[in-house]
């Protein structure tokens, strides 16, 4: 069987376990979601022996260390999947909840009913984790989910796949419900792209070129985000204090993530105060700056920012640093070089505030808190599959409400329209 | 300048206008939709006259009769377009209202914000009222807009926009907010569908050709649904008079809409009681039935149904009869037929109204009312851009909310990721 043939029964299959899994009692799923995280544990030595033959073949292609490292399933990586599933359990079952019922003048009464979406296609590199926290995530909501992982994880997310459909089968649910892709063929990705019928949904997650590749291949609507260049701007009206640890925060506690600081701003009234002191704490922590000629006059040994420099996503010890003259200059710089991801202002005028976070185009826009809250377990929906920059269905990040849609349920006694 | 060109200007300079009537105030956004209505009232008479032109050169190229009549701008299609606009005028904008603010444990205030989706790409075909009705609705909700209507209905698009132009700029709004393509050229809907870095949506409004050849083209994402296959059950516990007076409404009242009944499900249980006196007041309104044989077993002079009419949307007074033996089968005609649109049922048993409700896959399902009630403004949410059966972001009638998106909004006082 070729592998379009292959994808097309799989998407067949994960339309009809969609049903089963959409109406399926939330106390039900929960089992099956605690018995994957169970056994993820009991069957830990096999996960890491198929993990090893991955990590084996990657060792030989190559692959750099850093891939290596998120290609890698350590016992603490049990640890995480086992308990993402179980917080994802714990979580509120968003599927068959209604919001408020409204009545008509003619007696009909309107309510809204959120329903699953029904068949995922997820489309991820390296990260073998990600078959676990995806899947989970789906079943919880509802949906049947069809898993595309790195080639070089093939081994890992087979193995994972096996105990998810075993934990699925354990509570008397279809296994096709959660597939993974079980080749390492690129035609596969087309292949699951051109399911428009089968599949409702597509996430891609990896770098941009994979992502890319997704968007301009898909007639199925696609969730993502490309990259997240983001900015702090801090005002003049600022606590100087507050602002340092702030912007320090944003730029340094995790780089090479996408909710990451990529570009400082600075008010001009600001900036002789701030910076110096700034720009040494980010040089004890290696941070390399590369600064607008303004910066570069206050501070001694920033590199100059090249035009290249403003709309770049480092995910790296790089920052980049503007003085602006006021917030409208700061405003338009984000317009111009941002990517609608994560944006922040310190400040301590309220008008400020409050005119930055309705004019500033991004999914999280923050006053006085780090970037790196743009997180669905940080913001408190629970679990998240990833952000999205897109503006239709879902900005920001999506957690299981943002897996579901809403139908109409209209109740009458004999309504017709006159 | 080629056609390629120009939309790419138009859709930057609707991108730039996004941004003024996206902060712009309620108070001037209604004035303007006022004020567009007050000028098709004044203007009338120049509306009619363009009109005419496009009417002449359609009956020259031998548009048939009902499309002529689509394309008719009368006294009383002005008064339902100024109507409309002062409707819109007094719905509640949805644009900067927030739900309700959580607090996370560390103190971070998070809260969502509605906001426009950008800039919306309407393609649709002969009716000019769409021109007004579309534009009023993205306006109210904060978007810019541009309108490709039919090529036969080019004059009255250009009188009619440029009175919205006018009424825009009256208030200080730039005219850019809502464009129409200057150009009959059917690779001007090529070149808009390309812009994917300017045009956040695109919403066809015509027939299925039309649609499908969208989304086939656009990698801007879609809003759409292409037929409406509506059913209605007739279970055996229902009300025999209810259940004629929503059967007979929702094939008769309109039967060229998308909400209308396309084929008539009937327990068999209820099916001797019910269909023989259904057929004749059906007969008398000149409905051809069209059976399957036990109702043809029932019903004297009903032809025969083939395979084709159970997929048929026949927008005509023409009705597919199908008994079944239960609800069960009911419901997998309507999975396996269906399109996702419109699905009622008639009974007085709640248990199995909540079964259909909770398993039937349908963005309206209605419990003892007329398929005719999905309609924004019969629910309640005020005018309406049409209805989705796509399940991403909107799914069912489209009101100004659909029209935005909702970002995060998150307030610290200095809370940074330990």
């Amino acid at each position: 069987m070729d592998i379009e043939q292959t994808i097309h029964q799989m998407a067949r299959a994960a339309k009809q376990a969609a049903g089963a899994v959409g109406r399926c009692e939330t106390r039900i799923k929960n089992r099956a979601l605690t018995t994957i995280a169970d056994l993820l544990e009991q069957q830990s030595e096999r996960i890491f022996q198929e993990n090893r033959r991955d990590l084996q073949r990657a060792e030989e292609s190559g692959l750099s260390p850093a891939m290596l490292d998120r290609l890698t399933i350590h016992a603490k990586t049990i640890d995480s999947m086992a308990g993402g599933l179980r917080e994802v359990a714990a979580d509120a079952d968003p599927v068959g909840t209604m919001g408020a019922t409204w009545v008509r003048p003619n007696g009909l009464r309107v309510a809204r009913m959120r329903i699953p979406l029904g068949v995922i296609g997820i489309i991820y590199e390296s990260r073998p984790n990600v078959t676990i926290d995806a899947a989970g995530l789906c079943l919880k909501s509802g949906n049947a989910v069809i898993l595309r992982g790195g080639s070089e994880a093939l081994h890992s997310n087979r193995v994972l796949a096996g105990i998810i459909g075993q934990a699925l089968e354990s509570v008397g649910l279809p296994s096709e419900a959660a597939q993974v892709v079980p080749t390492v063929d690129r035609s596969a990705i087309n292949a699951l792209l051109a399911q428009e019928e089968l599949v409702d949904l597509i996430i891609p997650r990896g770098g941009e070129g994979l992502i890319r590749f997704v968007v301009e291949h898909s007639r199925i609507p696609v969730l993502k985000h490309y990259k997240g260049v983001c900015h702090v701007f801090v005002d003049q009206t600022a606590d100087m204090q507050m602002a340092t640890e702030i912007c320090y925060n944003a730029k340094v506690h995790r780089p090479g993530v996408c909710n990451a600081m990529e570009t400082l701003l600075v008010h001009e009234a600001a900036a002789r105060d701030f910076l110096p002191a700034m720009a040494r704490r980010y040089q004890h922590a290696g941070v390399q700056l590369r600064g607008c000629p303004r910066s570069c006059a206050i501070v001694d040994g920033m590199t100059p920012a090249t035009e290249a420099d403003w709309p770049a996503e480092f995910l790296d010890l790089i920052l980049a640093v503007k003085v602006v003259a006021d917030m409208e200059a700061a405003m338009e710089h984000i317009a111009r070089y941002g990517s609608n991801h994560t944006e922040a202002i310190v400040t301590s005028d309220i008008s400020r505030a409050n005119r930055f976070v309705r004019e500033v185009d991004a999914s999280v826009v923050l006053v006085n808190a780090s970037t790196r809250f743009n997180d669905g377990g940080q913001l408190g929906l629970g679990a998240e599959m990833g952000i999205s920059t897109s503006k239709l269905h879902a900005f920001g990040p999506m957690g299981l409400e943002e897996l579901t849609t809403r139908k109409f349920v209209v109740t009458g006694d004999g309504q017709i329209r006159e």
